[in-house]
């Protein structure tokens, strides 16, 4: 027997309907790429949202067409984000930070039909864009005035291609499960693989944001995304603020620590979310110039760890740190880490213990931890396991590739080892692919990195494994040390030494004159597997 | 094109699975209906709604049959609640304070093949019982140790009946729109009509009550749901607080305001929801005891109009009131009144004033003001019309009844006659039956009642349309004095007069010995029409 509540698609465009008719005024307050502080409200996003609609359904884009973005965040930017969703097609956020190559790699897989772009990325697209046969039109986030000579293909200023049509124009109607943005994943191997978020999952998304201990923010904050709207599907932001009447700061280009600090205070922001870098240089800034934010009550830090010294640095501050993970196969939100009741009492080093997890999955994620071969392990704190996830929102399939993903139980594997602990906490302990598996037992390569590099002559460790005849694999750990320092293999060891279980002790130390790093900073553990693949343990040989 | 994100259906179970996962531990805590207060946690409750689901599979009920509760908050009762929509059957849940005929009418209506009852009810059961062919057995919520002696059919105490299996049982599997809950309206005209929720609907209202406007209690919190479980889907209480670990305190058969305070008070509660009359029972307990409640954060109140005396009182003692309006028919949450920014900044008067609004539609509840020709009608504050309402949450049928009830844009009317201003605030002015239509104006009834009540002389107001040649309604003024009181027409009017807009002015004042109640206290304006239904308007005879 069916229920006989009504039939209600939810569709992304019923977020800025909502958000324009009981919170019309709210404002969206943008770092306009053109440099001026620029203000708009939800009421007006949404007028000018149909008028992209209008104009893309004009071009003749239809259902399930795809329109790229590369940009800043703007209110330029979201407001295209609505309208490409709101005729059923499919918008796609492209990271400008990733080589050209694969830029164009990506728009060709995808095969976008339309670019629009901001004017910081015009120089770049004119270099590829003889290889992108499938873009018909470029639109460039701007007006006349400062529209550029461009080669760029039919290329127009946003302004004027917006102002061909009258905004006299209905959202289009379809299932819930039509797609409505896609965003590619630039994995460490292979080729960038396109998760393809359906409007039902982003709308359920910005629910699970919603909630007090996710994002939580209400209409009486204000939220500054520095994380940007090409990353991971700009964590939702863009959905969950209108959906709640929340004010919104676009910091467009300038994420500096200067540039950020002044739209957090003079916004009077409330609520900000970001990656660890841009929290850096925000409190190196704050911490030169003797500057504080009164206003500012939570910040949400995802995209990596954060250091402990971060969080510190929040709390002591009175500002509360949530520490959040996730992918952009998960809408972004995996966990989040607001403290629960059993935690809220913690005070000192033991609330920061708490802080330094990656918090707990909110309803509608799904999480378990299994070993190699699926068997499901305990949530003590302590065991690892492969990170599996299962929820509305998570990705199921990617783009054009016909590759199973899900296991028999319908979990993701998310490549990342985690503990999990009594309350639901998560500890990302290694990437799956990192972890050392010695004699069916894994040891955790970052949690050794992390210890070796307290060693003071040790500027930066990398832990990988190497064959071992009776343990399948030991750790090797690879050092390099501080400049115009040297130390033994003996003094690490020793240093290390009953600071972790005698059988995680790396089998022996290796010292190389520089870590390689990936184009994002990340230790290019490839290279050193392949740098070490025949290196001959001590203990192998004795 | 479709997305390329997970199917996961949403059921009401993986709440409380979730809820049994992630916050295993947070407590329900139940003042019992055998008298102790008892205690249990998600993880017991879920393996306990299990053996619910295990037992009523092993009983042979089936997806889509019926099984009604006539109980209050209670463990238990929640527990019935997951164990029933856990195997795709259909919790109904019955109000007991119903008469004993119109309980008998809506079991048989359901066609409730199994009862699940409170000792309360037992003996208002065993009266019926003979009536009631579709019921097959009776549980009753106890143990063998308080077990009545009971002429109802296969009884059987709840604890004997749930340790006839072992638990070792899986949730079915279904589509969401599968009927998860049945709820039956008992209007002032007319038969009773059922609600029938969906595992969908019910999912989320739950996300749409956790947002932090709506109830917004988080997983540090406490909620006492005074509202009880068989009023309107216990106000989405028994999914949203196990979605977010909100801890539970289920206040059982004691709703007085010292047994209320107790509990309040004891279990630090920081969250509670009910109707004014609880609230007035409580302040008034408070008031007589000099009691405070420091913990209590915020105080839900919907069910009927909250007197402005008593937002004061809580506003007074630094407590949160958030006005809240809705219908069994929208699961129920229609708008709450959390203060939006525009107004938050408010002291005194002004903010009681926005207080005593209804509240704002949260995402996922669209609502428009229509004229009787259906056409909208601006947001202004003033006009008011017929309130119509849209959203997945929201009636689109009735259980057995063939009316349409939804117009051709696809919105349910709500009976309700409201105003909407800039910020989406909605203020019932009246019921769409009792408005008066004066020459194709409204003249709000409630409004001119509440009025007349402040005249010294008057106890209590009633206010209806009587026919007019002109103007085809006027208002009639019907008021009851006070106890040895003596007025006039004219005191009564002069009084009123420069208070209201001239055309608003009654047309004529009749005095009765009593004002006629429904059994739940409302004017039972159906008795004074026809009372009054040939009476001559002095303005009519001119």
């Amino acid at each position: 027997m069916r229920g006989l509540m009504q039939d209600w698609p939810m569709l992304t465009h019923r977020i800025i309907d909502h958000a324009a008719r009981v919170h019309g005024d709210r404002e969206i307050v943008t770092r306009s790429v053109e440099g001026p502080i620029v203000r708009t409200n939800y009421r007006n996003l949404r007028a000018r949202a149909l008028r992209v609609a209008q104009r893309l359904d004009r071009e003749g884009i239809k259902l399930g067409d795809r329109v790229a973005t590369i940009a800043w965040n703007t209110a330029r930017h979201m407001e295209c984000w609505y309208g490409i969703m709101g005729i059923g097609a499919v918008c796609h956020t492209v990271n400008p930070r990733l080589f050209p190559e694969q830029i164009g790699w990506i728009i060709n897989h995808a095969q976008d039909r339309i670019v629009i772009t901001d004017l910081t990325f015009v120089p770049l697209l004119e270099k590829i864009a003889d290889n992108l046969p499938s873009v018909e039109r470029y639109i460039v986030l701007t007006d006349k005035a400062h529209m550029p000579q461009t080669t760029l293909k039919n290329a127009v200023a946003y302004e004027d291609w917006i102002a061909e049509v009258d905004g006299n124009f209905k959202w289009k109607e379809f299932d819930e499960n039509t797609a409505a943005a896609m965003c590619y994943t630039s994995g460490t191997t292979g080729d960038p693989k396109g998760v393809l978020y359906s409007h039902r999952s982003n709308v359920l998304h910005s629910l699970i944001a919603n909630n007090g201990d996710a994002l939580g923010a209400t209409s009486k904050d204000t939220m500054l995304p520095v994380v940007p709207l090409f990353h991971a599907n700009s964590w939702g932001i863009v959905f969950s603020a209108p959906a709640m009447g929340t004010k919104l700061v676009m910091p467009g280009p300038k994420l500096d620590g200067e540039s950020v600090y002044e739209l957090l205070s003079t916004e009077k922001v409330t609520y900000t979310a970001g990656v660890p870098t841009v929290w850096l240089m925000l409190l190196q800034h704050m911490e030169k110039n003797k500057l504080t934010l009164p206003d500012l009550k939570v910040v949400i830090c995802g995209g990596s760890a954060m250091p402990r010294s971060m969080i510190k640095a929040f709390v002591d501050m009175g500002i509360e740190v949530r520490h959040a993970w996730g992918m952009t196969e998960m809408s972004p939100l995996g966990t989040v880490g607001a403290l629960q009741a059993p935690y809220a009492h913690l005070t000192g080093e033991d609330k920061l213990d708490v802080l330094q997890m990656q918090g707990y999955p909110p309803f509608m994620v799904e999480m378990k931890i299994t070993d190699d071969a699926g068997k499901e392990l305990p949530w003590d704190g302590k065991t690892f396991g492969r990170l599996k996830v299962k929820g509305p929102a998570i990705s199921g399939a990617y783009y054009r590739v016909d590759t199973k993903i899900l296991d028999e139980d319908g979990y993701f594997d998310t490549g990342d080892v985690a503990t999990m602990n009594e309350h639901g906490y998560m500890r990302i302990t290694d990437r799956s692919k990192d972890v050392i598996k010695s004699g069916g037992e894994w040891i955790s390569s970052i949690d050794l990195e992390n210890l070796a590099v307290g060693h003071p002559k040790v500027a930066e460790a990398a832990v990988i494994g190497v064959y071992h005849p009776k343990w399948d694999e030991r750790p090797l750990l690879i050092v390099q040390l501080k400049e115009g320092e040297s130390a033994t293999r003996e003094d690490i060891l020793s240093y290390m030494d009953g600071k972790i279980a005698k059988w995680w002790m790396p089998d022996d130390v290796a010292f190389v004159k520089a870590i390689p790093h990936t184009a994002t900073g990340k230790i290019l553990k490839t290279s050193l597997r392949d740098q070490f693949k025949d290196y001959k343990l001590p203990s192998a040989a004795a």
